[in-house]
């Protein structure tokens, strides 16, 4: 019989876990509080309790190659950084064609999941959830967490003195719906997130004045790069990752922060979450956004910020972010201080059996997608038994001297991840047979299309999908013919020669 | 008994042809048709006939140092670039100072300029005008014309077969106020000047969707350059224009589209008005604006392109731009194809006295105010006649031969007029006698402090304006104080060593 799988969440990474389910013969059934799929993704008018939510106009920070499902490519005429109907759009088709829908029980929330009492043996878990008032205990032999991390507010009034008396509105961000409520006022946005960053600029449009409060400032990323590129599609490369490897923090640094559009900080673009922002500059340079230091003290009417500065203040908006927790799981695993000790930021390092996996439980410098599948694949394979080494997270000492944090860097954590699944690329191989397809996967954007090039999951049209990759950026932005002008930006002949050359020492200095 | 000059226009234009007359002991009366100094400027909820209309949202393209008056420099704390308040903020105080506010006539229009019968012996001039429904004639000794040519809408209509039967709305760009009349509708702009871009963006927002028509594209330049300064103030530099003039069209070209997010051209950047706008790339790399071809046709609902393609669309705005006529001067200046033909864009060359001169009547790469100031002092030391040697307007032959665009080169220009009343800078002296001074001048922003260092006119707080401008620029930024970072991005010793040689090298190459 089958393997047993419960999925929590209907999102994205819910998605992804049902198709890997599939994928490896295990039998899913996906528990979605909603009434649909998308999670995070699906814009409401109104924020329901235990969803995220999200305002009206979000537009997603990481491009459509780099974001999509590695066997799934989004259609060519569809947007680079899609807005969220779009993105919705392509779950659609992901799970109609995948035919996932039916493994989906909507409306249904899941109360409590425990270990059996013969765990240590079995690893089998009781699943007690509830619909339409009733609730049901079911045996899973393994549960997949797709809950996300976007669902509580972190809301830390405590920090704030004076608060209480405040006698404007404030909300969190998770509440924000559109500008309406702040036409002709006077607001702070707390927090220079992507959230607080986007909020901060679509307020400015008809508030009177908006202030962002910020303790350590951040570096601006524009979304479009050079030549109208998507600008992750031209960072996040493997030769990027290798010259990361190679040089020191400091110089890649430098490099990176050539790309910013800078925000008074207090530290380098590599130490912290960068915010993706198009026109937050632009807000800040014309005065529409002012930049504050952090708030020491609100009044009835004002805010006085660290600095000794005094602004008359009629809204306040929380970009504080989000903390996760699992009250289903009680007794199983901690949170403690929004950091959950995971191995590879997957498993439960304590349980006597890996039959849980946090799915999308990170905070990567790149999308957020890929990974969640390429976690449930290798979940999956764990849950199967088909790994062949004793799992490493039966060793503490190692899982002791990690760091809990869940920010990671794509490429070495997606490699990281494919190496256990088997299905890391390898460049040398590819060289010699296949050097078309190596100078793409080693120079080109470091698509999802890379992890379906061979070994459990491959895919046929990888090859293809990679070779093909950037017509697919181009696509949607060739809505309009336009002949070459005589001397188009190409690149010159020496250059390309000097190029060869670096490549080939690189090469040589790599294997 | 002193010039009587009329002034025609209480906009930016006419608040300095007021103080360059005061300043020549001219005798002002400036007539504005409105109740109110500012123009183009001042924001009115409803258009007002025969005055410019701006949309709510307006932040002005370059920056205030760029663009200020060469005496009266924007506040430090002012942003760089100002929204429309903010530039009537600067427009009233510039106005109380020197006390140029009693020289208005407010609610008076010109009904009619005619030149005098013994014109051609005293030059003089008689000014028709209308103040609550009476008429007036009074005589002048000159007349500086200060309307600009942002007033008359050019809607050519005769270019879009079918646009009669269009049912949906159509608006001129001019009487765009905000997005609400477009929510939820898909709607196409017409032209991707800085009005049609900065429309497509603004309407993208609430929009179903955006389509952006355009027959050549643009190159679209964002407000904020490298390390955050305004982008004006790193390209209008002496020594650009120099380079400029040094190499070729094409070096140029490839030097500058470094700075610029590319639509798809059939051009070079330096061969069309470039379009500033810091959020269309993105705009359109999401897809919320769609760049369309030139429309062929328009049906009762739709729009059929170019290039075949065919989208419903509920609402139009044509950024077509504007043209400009003087029918209070008729007989006087001919406007051909929206061309008029003027010595060094102020003087028509036609007249037996230069007693007639227009201000702002042209297009630069650059801040416009301080090139009108400059036209007022010229015209009106021409006024005085203090111009030692003959006009050149009387030279038929030259004038003939001249372009007659309105679109000119900043600092090429503003030289040409600042030899003319004889304040030009001279590099060479200053770098002999102040160093410190003419580094700034020959390397930093050509800002319009350096028109004011010698010469009728003189300034004698220009050097210090010039020494403290990059605090002006950077102070508004500061409104969080940042300690360095340890390792801050300076230019490593090595790479200041490599890029001496090699402008050593480039040096010895060209020379």
């Amino acid at each position: 019989m089958a393997k047993r799988v419960a999925i929590i969440g209907g999102g994205s990474s819910g998605l992804c876990a049902i198709k890997a389910c599939l994928q490896e013969s295990l039998e899913p059934t996906c528990f979605e509080r909603s009434w649909d799929i998308g999670g995070l993704w699906r814009f409401e008018e109104h924020p329901e309790e235990g969803r995220a939510s999200i305002y009206r106009s979000v537009i997603i920070n990481t491009s459509k190659e780099m974001m999509c499902f590695s066997d799934f490519p989004v259609p060519e005429d569809f947007p680079n950084y899609m807005h969220s109907s779009k993105i919705m759009e392509y779950f659609r088709m992901y799970a109609q064609h995948f035919d996932l829908l039916r493994h989906i029980r909507f409306r249904t929330s899941v109360c409590r999941v425990s270990k059996r009492p013969d765990f240590a043996a079995t690893g089998q878990w009781e699943v007690v959830t509830e619909s339409e008032g009733k609730q049901e205990a079911a045996i899973f032999d393994a549960v997949l967490v797709c809950t996300g991390h976007h669902t509580e507010a972190h809301l830390p009034l405590s920090s704030f003195p004076g608060i209480n008396n405040f006698k404007g509105n404030y909300i969190h961000s998770r509440d924000y719906k559109d500008t309406q409520d702040f036409t002709d006022k006077r607001v702070v946005v707390i927090g220079i997130g992507n959230s607080g960053a986007d909020l901060a600029v679509e307020i400015s449009q008809t508030a009177k004045q908006v202030f962002l409060s910020t303790r350590r400032g951040a570096w601006i990323f524009n979304r479009v790069g050079p030549h109208g590129y998507p600008i992750d599609t031209i960072l996040t490369t493997r030769t990027n990752a290798f010259l990361k490897n190679l040089l020191s923090q400091s110089m890649v640094s430098n490099s990176v922060e050539k790309h910013t559009l800078m925000a008074p900080c207090t530290f380098r673009v590599l130490d912290q979450h960068p915010t993706i922002n198009d026109d937050l500059p632009n807000r800040i340079i014309s005065g529409r956004v002012l930049v504050k230091p952090n708030i020491q003290e609100f009044t009835e009417t004002s805010v006085i910020f660290e600095d000794g500065t005094r602004e008359d203040i009629d809204a306040v908006v929380f970009a504080t972010g989000y903390v996760f927790s699992f009250p289903f799981l009680e007794g199983c695993v901690k949170v403690v201080e929004n950091q959950i000790p995971l191995y590879k930021f997957v498993f439960p390092p304590d349980l006597e059996k890996p039959t849980l996996a946090f799915i999308g439980l990170i905070q990567p410098l790149g999308a957020i997608m890929p990974i969640s599948e390429l976690q449930c694949r290798w979940a999956t394979r764990i849950f199967k038994g088909k790994q062949d080494k004793s799992p490493l997270w039966l060793r503490p000492k190692y899982v002791k001297s990690q760091r809990h944090t869940i920010q990671v860097d794509y490429i070495p954590y997606m490699d990281e991840l494919a190496s256990q699944v088997g299905v890391k690329p390898n460049l040398l191989t590819l060289f010699l047979t296949d050097p078309k397809l190596a100078l793409e996967v080693a120079f080109g954007p470091c698509t999802p299309y890379q992890y379906r090039l061979r070994g459990p999951g491959k895919w046929d049209s990888a090859r293809e999908a990679i070779l093909t990759q950037r017509q697919r950026i181009i696509k949607p932005l060739q809505t309009r013919l336009v002949e070459e002008h005589p001397s188009a930006p190409t690149m010159p002949l020496f250059f390309k020669l000097v190029g060869a050359v670096a490549i080939l020492a690189i090469g040589f200095a790599y294997f």
